[in-house]
């Protein structure tokens, strides 16, 4: 099977909700859980899992997983199985690895002397290694490779070890983070509660959001009285799907409780002192859906100014600006503002290539990229092109991309990146071929444009990206808590600088 | 399930592979077919089917079919079975009814008198009704509903019915277009030989292409020599994605042989005098894949045009032009190059939504196309916005997409369609919703805007439409072959006016 | 993928039924068709289909078609589709080809000038070639290989062409069982009627059955008037699973009409005179199940008594009489009583064995069927065995058979076959293997019991098999319509007389 | 759907294999695996497993788990996968709970600090509750509610936590033993090595065979220069489907050592003092299949001096025994032979009923158990019968039958059980109804032949039926191991006296 070979990807996505009031209610939770993995489909398309309980003491867990997309994932029948949970906790999966099992799918749930308990997770453990290492000799066996099921048996390994009805799960929490810095944003179910967690440097995105009646939906007074649930979100841009409000980020080192009442702030764990938060850069660059609102600002608006910026750095002289669609057009879009140029669309996507069954070695393998793009020749034949593309990982896809439109007439062509190449590894949670494979690390970096065959190729600078990232938050931070105050990027897979120091 | 509730639909899309020169030759006919198919599968989605022959004396046919995309419907072992085709042909549907079998997809394959047959069919005969009865009077029974099967039924029973070695095809095609005079795009394999055959009316699209070597494909002077095999398709788009160059259309009423000698004009069979060709204008305006080529113009320029001619005919006084991703988005880039406002995008879609288990009468049904959009609210807050769109058919997307940017922000929302208002049913191929169903057919049309929730609503002309398209054709026209050189188009769903009288 | 190598295989079953009474009754149609088809499994696995019809003027027929055994094909949703049939037709194939499509599936349903019929058919058209000659030289397109098919095209091409509103199609079904004499048991639905035809050698079985409530299954009494509807089936052991009561055989060339308002011979077509009927001897040696009735006689007492000739006609000085489980288990009884032998089982099968996916060429497969069986060493050890199967096609399963008796320490093996050898194909629903592949035509037949490895070898006669069926029938046939009175059977495959000279 | 509701049901096998001699070697170590598994499907269809080790250092586990049979679960892709394998072992699992999932699927694999384990499992610990406990008190979150996990921590959580290159796990098992008495046959995998493991009572049954050439599969004198590979089993029946000698059993509190050197008794850990073993009287009974060897003797055997032993415990004065097809017929057998009276069968089983989706509440749901029978009338109208069965649990199978057969015309049905009323729960890993579903502790037990419908109604005694198990050992003791002297079977579901103490 001849698969899309993307650069880079995300690891996960999470998302929780509870039912708000007297339970059992009227919201379907297990519904909403589903939808809301539906809009998280895009940090994870390999396997989805959904576990609800129904708040009761003790509670009833159900659980349902399943590989591939979560609408092949999620059949009706696993829908009516789950569907007297009153608060949940799902997952959808990328495999980091080229071998993916059931087995490794989250959540993960886990029989603990006061309980059982269910934990979703976003990131990577940066010091994984040496934690699987500390439980082991603790005399726990590990039976995946998850740092899911890490976090949870960290969690249960925790003194004390006598048997509780009210076990401090937050005590338990905060000791993990001590132990981990840094990356995860986690969902921890127990019983009735959610607790939400993002880690000290804010690495990965999570979002909270509020149920509000369909019809009150748009309302702007609607008050709390109207809450019919909260949910909890990597990214925003699920709130809409389900018909929830955007209420706020959990901001770096924060753990939230949400329960039926409501939601809580219970701690902020800090960084170390003089670090700043470390939220992944590539959140905006790349991975996030462009409605997602992070630090207070739009995905969307951050890429539109990342093109404008490259504009202002990297001009050039040509006929017309496009895109690689579609991932690229709010920064082609930002580009053809800034420039004057005309924004036109050269290139449209078929949206049915990618799995079919093609032998290796045949004529149809060398078309390779060109069988997913239909070129629209009448656009841009005869002229001068400067093409936007958000980033350039390994620079076999552009290449047969440039080949394309210099044959349909194309004059020039020139390729702007709307990010700095990407030189170091991610080991926080995203998918990054290894340094050998990156463009940016090969001899043949130093004539990119005549290694990919095009007139000329520009990257926006890291100060440029860092600049158009953070220039929309400060507004927004004199509003927000105070903690929040800090404003600080991860940027290690363009510069090296890791958060923190690396075990390896 | 719930399933997108999309206006209107194509029925089908076909496409035929002949290998060039001694055969056993190199191409993989069956990968070919395949891809072919991936490249139609937007005309498409319920079923297909591929059946290749080997071409000898007596040919062995091997064919298989399935439901749903090609990517399900033709798992490996499916291409390991029609390996030994040295040409094929294929199909890909749309079901009409409500409920859809295996038995229904097409190629229909027969024995004859004369040997087998196989048949792939876009299109609908107009008077289905009629020839039916006519070959059950014959005393064949029908075991499907498809026009396919009573094509073949028809094909087999005309006479001479003494066996032939070498049965006379073709007098037996131009004998059933004397008895159906539309709509219909018409493969005809019969062991060494493909018949691509298109209605005298013209009605629905059919394309030649010549497979050249890879490293052939954009050299200008590949000649007749480097051919490597043929293929005919629904639309042009699917050329690039298997490497093949353009050739020319299949004209209205030809029939043409495709061997492994070379594609051969046999007959053009002519309309009645006076009646103009009348190609579907729809293809224009919705179905066809952008970067198809019809009548010597590409789609997308055409719908671009659309675009234009709707800023001329209907300005607007606000401060952007927007597009309904993704069909509308040539129409909304005209629009702003002809008005010179700016374009700005101001929903991004999200790709998973469409199929996930919802129960009817939640909450999260109501929530309706919302699920599907993300609103970009940034761009667009403040802020009279014209919202471009190819069609409105039901009225019951476009009202809710209003509502949510109104909701975000938008001060005025406008709504310009780029085509004039569905009125009338379809009887030619193409799946329209009943009259009654159509919004341009109910009480609340005279007051559309309030209906919908817009500002205002203008639809393009059914002469600004008709001039967009034939706009590009004359000059095209002048260097082309002379039975081409009429131009005329179907607009009956627009105008009521059919081709010809039909028998209902 | 390594299939279990049976010798001969029965290539379908059918089956029908009607509710009784006002429509619609509380009979659930479906259901009774489905379990049905079950217990006629053992006729054919390869794929299973049921038609249904609601009866009314014009009727609404619904049909579900499937791969794989009965209970894979027909999930709940097949069920729930067709649960507002009121009568209906269903069938069960085995493929005599390798290769199988869903579209040979029957029951075969067209259109016909005069309405929709769907037909069911086992058995196998002698001169089928020569009829599809004439069809097609009618100028019909045959779209299957199938004979049901054939028959329908046939139905539907007897004149009058004229559209009636009360067609003759008992005429029609006349017309085709004068132009082809066998084989068929055939069922052909039209709106509330089913027509239930045998063919006038009564090659291929087909029985009456009569639905009535479970509480009054077994009280003798049960009259007319407690009928919940009526059945049709291959063989009579379908009626015990679905709460029926035998009711009697369609006799040799016989047509009934089933309806809601009963059983009703319309016409029974003669033999030419002096022609036997030819009832499948196959059917009592192998094929059939046990408890099946035919000709007022169980196939179980049948082949019991098949034992006891062979014992008659073939004795052994040995210890013990055994059966290769299971189907030879009825005669190794008989041989048992008979002959005065203990009945001791020597081998046990595991029921899970026959479709694991071992690869070519490797020790396991070696193996052979010593892995479907278990060898029950303390009960023969050291003892002299006669083993009795039904048959011996290939001889290539009874020879490791032996070798494991004598490996786990029997001191004899002896073979006594309870029918004759098979020396000659079938061409009338029987695949039985070609020619050369029956041990009973190699050379090495001449020491079969050196060849397999046996002691001695010996095989009941054609007489005796002749007269163990018919021994049971006289006393049948007295009580039994005048029709039925003359008996006779096909014994084709062991002496090379077809009941009809053939065409090839 | 549904479901055959049998009364009682075994919960695993367990299987492995080592390849003998220098690795690779020719054996397909999979292949041979999945061939074990297929032999022991009868004792669980719930899900398979199989992990294998390349045995290398560090070892490349793989595994695969599936749901449903294995055929089912292990498609060719599996096999592919596992393809590399030096030693595995392997599960089939049947589940006690409703509801199942993949998740608790065996074996178990755990990376612990001393390297990767596997667990597969046969039994039910008898103190799982308390040990469970311990391990979560000593921190560990345990994923599942199988006892094979717990197993694995338990493993793990032994002291010294040291990393060692050369862990103790001999002295862990040794540990588990001490913690846990019964009931367990397991078999630990820890990178070249497999630990066949049998719990001092003996509860669970653990064979161990030797692969030799096909060759010499039977040749007495295959000395150990011969051995392909050892294999372990929870029965010897499946030795016989690979190609494998049976060479012993594993004792008692025995753990054996697997490697490519051969077979190594490690250790015998004892019961406490004056306990006899306990292995399971229903292997015997109604689990095992008939052809596999407990204790020197055969379970076929076994079933037969049952019957024996019945007839002499409770005759009756009838014309001809039958048996309830097929598990009963063994001990029909030997009950009539010891009675004099005629075997014949009454009842013909159909394969393919069971699993076919029938509505509840339908007229068919009625029919019950007839659906699965067909009766052979003619074997025994007018004639008294005595129906022998091996076990009664719930009492609503035998009723039907009773009923078919009276009204088939049986003019006196007795029945005779080969094994005593179950009374009581088991704890050790069978599948027994609650005791309130018991028909032995329901009032109506008083009279039981009036309660099911028989003329009389005999349970063999709880004597008579050990006696009838011992009396085949006796001999085959005295040339065995000393420790293996004692014999002894656990009865506790008949008698309510359990090997141990239970803490509920």
């Amino acid at each position: 099977m001849e698969f899309e070979e993307s650069g880079i990807g995300e690891e996960c996505g999470v998302f929780g909700c509870v039912a708000a009031g007297e339970w059992p209610t009227q919201l379907e939770v297990a519904q909403v859980l589903t939808l809301g993995l539906v809009a998280l489909q895009h940090r994870g398309q390999e396997s989805a899992g959904i576990v609800t309980s129904n708040g009761a003491s003790p509670p009833t867990y159900t659980s349902h997983k399943g590989m591939g997309l979560v609408s092949t994932a999620f059949p009706p029948e696993a829908l009516l199985k789950l569907r007297y949970g009153n608060l949940g906790i799902c997952h959808t999966r990328y495999s980091t690895t080229g071998f993916s099992e059931l087995q490794n799918c989250q959540p993960f749930v886990v029989d603990t002397l006061h309980g059982r308990i269910a934990v979703a997770h976003n990131g990577e453990l940066v010091n994984a290694r040496a934690l699987r290492k500390k439980v082991m000799r603790h005399g726990v066996g590990l039976s995946t490779s998850s740092d899911s099921e890490l976090i949870t048996q960290l969690l249960a390994l925790t003194p004390p070890m006598e048997e509780l009805d009210t076990p401090d799960w937050v005590a338990r929490i905060k000791n993990l983070m001590t132990e981990t810095p840094t990356s995860y944003s986690l969902l921890v179910m127990f019983k009735d509660v959610i607790y939400a967690v993002r880690d000290p440097y804010g690495n990965r995105p999570l979002s909270i959001g509020r149920l509000v009646p369909i019809s009150r939906l748009h309302s702007p007074g609607a008050g709390e009285e109207d809450t019919e649930g909260w949910v909890v979100s990597s990214e925003s841009c699920s709130f809409q799907s389900i018909g929830a409000k955007y209420y706020r980020e959990v901001l770096p080192g924060e753990i939230v409780q949400i329960s039926r009442f409501g939601v809580k702030s219970l701690s902020i764990v800090p960084r170390p002192e003089g670090d700043l938060p470390a939220f992944c850069i590539f959140e905006y660059v790349y991975f996030a859906r462009p409605d997602s609102i992070f630090e207070g600002q739009m995905v969307y608006t951050v890429r539109q100014r990342c093109g404008r910026q490259l504009a202002i750095e990297a001009p050039t002289d040509v006929d017309l600006v496009s895109t690689v669609p579609e991932s690229a057009t709010p920064a082609a879009l930002g580009y053809a503002q800034q420039s004057g140029l005309p924004y036109t669309e050269v290139l449209c996507k078929n949206r049915y290539v990618g799995r079919t069954f093609i032998q290796p070695n045949t004529r149809l393998r060398q078309l390779g990229v060109a069988k997913k793009f239909g070129v629209l020749t009448d656009n841009f034949a005869g002229k001068r092109v400067v093409l936007i593309d958000d980033s350039i990982v390994r620079g076999n896809t552009i290449s047969p991309i440039i080949k394309l439109l210099r044959e349909a007439g194309a004059t020039e062509v020139h390729i702007r990146v709307a990010s700095p190449p990407i030189r170091f590894p991610c080991y926080m949670g995203i998918n990054i071929p290894t340094k050998e494979e990156l463009i940016a690390n090969k001899p043949e970096f130093k004539d990119i444009a005549g290694y990919i065959g095009a007139d000329s190729v520009e990257y926006l600078t890291v100060e440029g990206l860092v600049s158009a990232v953070q220039e929309g938050i400060s507004s927004f931070q004199k509003e927000n808590v105070s903690s929040h105050k800090e404003v600080g990027h991860c940027t290690a897979c363009l510069t090296g600088k890791y958060p923190i120091e690396l075990e390896w």
